[in-house]
């Protein structure tokens, strides 16, 4: 039993990009050599979310536009007028879908299905420099 | 310090079935002979849910309704303009709410309230046979 | 490696109240010793939420906007009509956004942002005393 643990960095541009990590999850858990457990992703972060979707630009939108209903940009935030950042919405995207993902591993690979990916979705309201972490629990 | 790997069959009858596998989960958790650690279950697949719930008719009515709002199925999806198989809703659904769960485990039993039961929840528009993968680290 | 169990108890005012409870995990993870790791945060009930959120009253009140637009009070629910107490949205808003969260810690600490901390988001219609627990596995 051992714990791996892997970090890198994505350039986003802002809210509406959705970014497809399972191939750098893939690799990590090659690279750690761990056969079998369980593994969590995190934006350590408060306006982006983790979670896995089938990765086609026609689904990417229809997520985009349900958070569009249940966190709309054009309505007041009390975010904003405390801060005036104008990402209101985006924290709270943030808390309601889940800045972490965890899944099971097995023989060396994510147990996902076939079109189903990890996901980051950025929220944030302008371009960013994201770290994503990746921990790896197994044997 | 071991990993222990069980995976399961369910057949359901399409979007708005909601079956409780913590039955199953206590099994996985009794058999690996694991008493502390941590689980994760996850749907391989992008049109369902895992989560928790009171397992009871009523809320379970509660919560399809509430994704009907978030989700809804009357509405255009440019998935399914791609795609025509009618079952963006679905994706979205599985997306915003999550198609893995985790949860402690100790004295060989999953941490849960008495009312609360881990269920999967099919989004899908159709009977769908799903398999349900369990992954537990612990000692 | 190892596990590390622990629990507290939060008294709550009820629906609207969100507690950080980040400190209570990183007091957990360095008295465990562990340095590096994944960690488990459960709510053993079906009516509250843990997840992330930058900790200040605004974004936190647009939170609660946000659930109060999914799962809101005013509406029926088929929960409340069977068992009188009022709290289906409670239920439906812990099924939606979840009662655990998942979260890698590095070098004894959470892997966290800087504005980002692990809430307790009460959602039943009462004051309520919770027990929240904790799992660490890692080495």
């Amino acid at each position: 039993m051992a714990v791996a643990k892997y970090t890198f960095d994505l350039k986003t541009s802002g809210c509406g990009e959705v970014i497809d990590i399972t191939p750098r999850v893939r690799e990590f858990i090659q690279s750690s050599g761990l056969k079998d457990g369980i593994g969590c992703v995190i934006l350590p972060g408060s306006t982006g979310v983790v979670t896995t979707i089938e990765y086609e630009p026609g689904v990417i939108q229809d997520l985009l536009d349900a958070m569009e209903r249940t966190a709309p940009r054009g309505i007041p935030y009390a975010h904003d007028k405390a801060w005036g950042d104008g990402n209101g919405f985006s924290h709270v995207r943030s808390a309601l879908y889940g800045a972490s993902f965890s899944f099971p591993f097995s023989q060396g690979a994510p147990v996902l299905g076939t079109w189903q990916q990890i996901v980051f979705v950025e929220c944030d309201n302008r371009p960013r420099t994201r770290r994503i972490v990746v921990h790896l629990v197994g044997e």
